[in-house]
């Protein structure tokens, strides 16, 4: 049941997105239950949501507290997913036969670029300070050049200042930060709908922060509008939503390029939402990871911290690391840009527990000033790759005539397999991601972003040819119901079998 | 006020500290208040104390929760101290006024030796598995080194378990992480005083988690008794105290060797220790990270995990890591064994906000492997070092004439200056701090490691000759009347003017 598509995220497929209204009542003693106990409207329900992570949690252990049990079930039930997956690894010599995984948000098409910069000897520096006690907002020397890389990269109109960076093991860790800084327990960020699930887990298991979903849809309304298309309009009725069950908001979480969409958000657009978040007062947190991985030279992309004017500085938060723009989420680099001093300074607080070694911020120090490796082969290489690779899927896509949202950032494609559910159900569409990865393909699924409409899949392509030419294979198999397992249905009917 | 003495800890000197019963009464908003507002028998009062880390708590601004407010006091407060000192830092060449750091537990004697091997061609490997999202408990081939180096250096039994190690970003995490997952919002750990103050924020700024005071002190009681002796029945007194007061004690935290004391239990010791905390169902967390740093060959060493039958296995929980015994705090690699599946579990599913580089891992694989160099060069050299290093400060105190407790373990001595209180209050223990300090020497005051008698402070020794002896002779010049502080009393008297 609780199998996870996403190895990034490792969220729980159904927990954290069965927001229903009734799971509100459920009581985990820290004033939640008191809170959440007035009746929503219920004509609003269609448009929002308040996610509860904790309606499905079960677990037995005496030796741990109540909400050790729950971040113990967290990992359980990703595990569960991820055993399946690691048990049976894709290789090209020792397991052909493996599961290829379409499912994990990672860059891996440039590791030949990376591991040549990463060994060359300037790398591997060993001073002193950089083995003792840091100053734990990061080295001064890295905190500069942070700001003068995302002074260049996300244009900024003046350069950007180092007292404003906070460097930390990742951008996971950013958001537990955040979320416990800016909010009380049980209040809220509102973030629209598809999103990276693992964020869920990021703001609760410390935090104990909740999503407040703005539920996007497909339909295209107009001829400005774009499927999935965040409006102002639904982020107010939405807001309100939260508010009517007693929920208080304090930020709004936005995803730029988006993911799983892959869309970019126009300056226009950019300055409503952000307008919007002023008039409530609220904070933006703006997860800019995918800002480099921008390959389409056509689409247009603007950084925040690019616009002349942030209508409220004070409470736009920007994060970015190197996870997803320099293919290396194993390396745990992230960073957050703020000008509010005491936000800045409260997440530095927590980040004695968000470190990452001075030997490491010396290498991410020495990797973002090297302009003309990082402009001149990498960026390029990267961009032509997955530009190539995104090619190769869509065409796959194409010829199949499955529809998807043609994008030119990020590293998947939301694709729409709706016409291939019998019934337009959840159930139906855990039942054809399983029927994928019995045939070998890992993917994921919409219910894990929290996706309203049943029935669409991100597809992740920045992988190698022959692995995505082979996954997509086994796609299209499934699709056109050749797969081994459609010839065999009890062991769909089975899970626990698998 | 708020100058911290210990760059490690950069724990606020007076907060944290303040456990008054009345301290108790204010609330947090989170069920503390009425948890504790009992009255405590006040006969106990003299054995323990419940800490309270918001007693003393102030901030204004409107941008943070209010648990957002007092993550930022600790940086605040913290900094005031620290800035002091870094403003005016020591160097022999540039700054040979500065001040001398004889306040922060690092060991600053090795750097050679680590420089020459962390900086050998093997350290730098680069694999694209290295740049993936990690398993989140370490990658398998650390956690195997972590188990075989332990199972080595601890003396155990029988070989210890890569399943049951997990990897973390320092011991600081893993305070957070089994405070969370071990005890609820407002329980507590027991631990005895004088203790790292550090704990105070590491349980409590995630994890909401307080410490109950066992207050120990210098009498000697019998001849087998040794100053600050940890007994069963002062435990048993501290336990029945806080549960009086109404705080739940869910386990116990004991720090072997002993930070400040320098002590370390014997097996006898331990085996009581851990009975009493079997007959109370208690967590024992184990902080071991100065068990390879005990330079008198005389002393004997024995770490928890080589004890032939553990009293209660499944809540006892062992930490270790570099930063102490391996002189790197900048590294930020720290480890967690515990036959406890459920608690490593839970630990490591909050380690995607504790994760280190792949990059770092390969790193301490190869260095806790390479037991030839351990053995054969490190190990022996540092113990040297440190033992020069301890004898020479030990030397410099008796000439003065000054008390101190004589141990073989750890980089610090706990020293007796309540003779140079005019009265016995912690007043005047902050006033000969501050002397110190205007006399361009840092050390740490009792009262930040919750010591019950006003005038013991912690000198750490693991510096340079040449350091050591310019901060003896400022330390001499000071309590013999002759610094330039004690000529020009005003300053004393006024400590915003410096």
């Amino acid at each position: 049941m609780f199998t996870l598509p996403q190895e990034e995220s490792r969220a729980p497929t159904t927990c954290p997105g069965s927001a229903s209204t009734q799971d509100l009542s459920s009581s985990y003693g820290d004033g939640l239950e008191e809170e959440c106990s007035r009746k929503p409207d219920q004509k609003l329900l269609e448009l929002y949501g308040v996610g509860n992570p904790i309606a499905m949690f079960f677990s037995d252990s005496s030796y741990l507290s109540s909400r050790g049990r729950i971040i113990k079930w967290f990992w359980d039930s990703a595990e569960e997913g991820y055993r399946t997956y690691h048990m049976d690894e894709y290789d090209e010599d020792k397991n052909p036969c493996g599961i290829i995984n379409l499912g994990t948000s990672e860059n891996k098409l440039c590791f030949d670029l990376l591991s040549r910069r990463l060994s060359q000897s300037d790398m591997l520096q060993v001073e002193p300070s950089l083995l003792q006690y840091p100053d734990w907002r990061g080295h001064l020397f890295l905190r500069e050049e942070v700001a003068r890389f995302l002074s260049f990269y996300c244009k900024s109109p003046a350069p950007l200042k180092p007292e404003n960076v906070v460097i930390l093991n990742g951008c996971a860790s950013l958001f537990s930060a955040l979320a416990t800084v800016l909010c009380e327990v049980g209040e809220a960020f509102l973030i629209p709908t598809p999103y990276y699930g693992a964020i869920t887990q990021h703001v609760y298991l410390y935090g104990n922060v909740r999503l407040a979903y703005v539920y996007l849809d497909s339909k295209v309304t107009g001829p400005d509008s774009r499927p999935f298309q965040l409006t102002v309009e639904k982020l107010e009725m939405a807001l309100q939503g939260a508010r009517s069950e007693g929920v208080k908001v304090k930020g709004l979480i936005l995803i730029n390029p988006q993911n799983p969409l892959g869309d970019i958000y126009s300056p226009g657009e950019l300055q409503e939402y952000l307008e919007f978040a002023k008039r409530h007062k609220l904070h933006v947190i703006m997860d800019e990871v995918y800002m480099l991985s921008v390959f389409e030279e056509s689409v247009g992309y603007c950084s925040v911290l690019s616009l002349e004017r942030l209508p409220d500085p004070q409470r736009t938060h920007v994060m970015w690391a190197t996870s997803k723009d320099f293919g290396m989420s194993g390396l745990r680099f992230g960073t957050l840009y703020t000008e509010n001093k005491d936000v800045a300074t409260a997440v530095a607080s927590l980040c004695r527990y968000h470190g990452l070694s001075g030997l490491v911020q010396y290498q991410m120090a020495q990797l973002l000033r090297d302009r003309d490796w990082i402009n001149q082969v990498y960026l390029p290489e990267n961009h032509a790759r997955l530009r190539a690779a995104h090619t190769y899927v869509s065409e796959e896509l194409r010829a199949l005539g499955i529809p998807f949202l043609k994008r030119g950032a990020g590293f998947f494609i939301w694709v729409d397999l709706r016409k291939y559910l019998p019934k337009s159900t959840f159930e139906e569409e855990m039942l054809l991601w399983r029927r994928f990865l019995d045939n070998k393909v890992l993917l994921s699924f919409g219910k894990a972003f929290e996706c309203k409409e049943p029935g669409w899949f991100r597809f992740v392509f920045s992988d190698k040819a022959h692995r995505l030419c082979l996954g997509m294979q086994r796609v299209r198999q499934v699709l056109e119901g050749k797969s081994q397992v459609a010839e065999d249905p009890p062991s769909l009917s089975d899970p626990g079998a698998r």
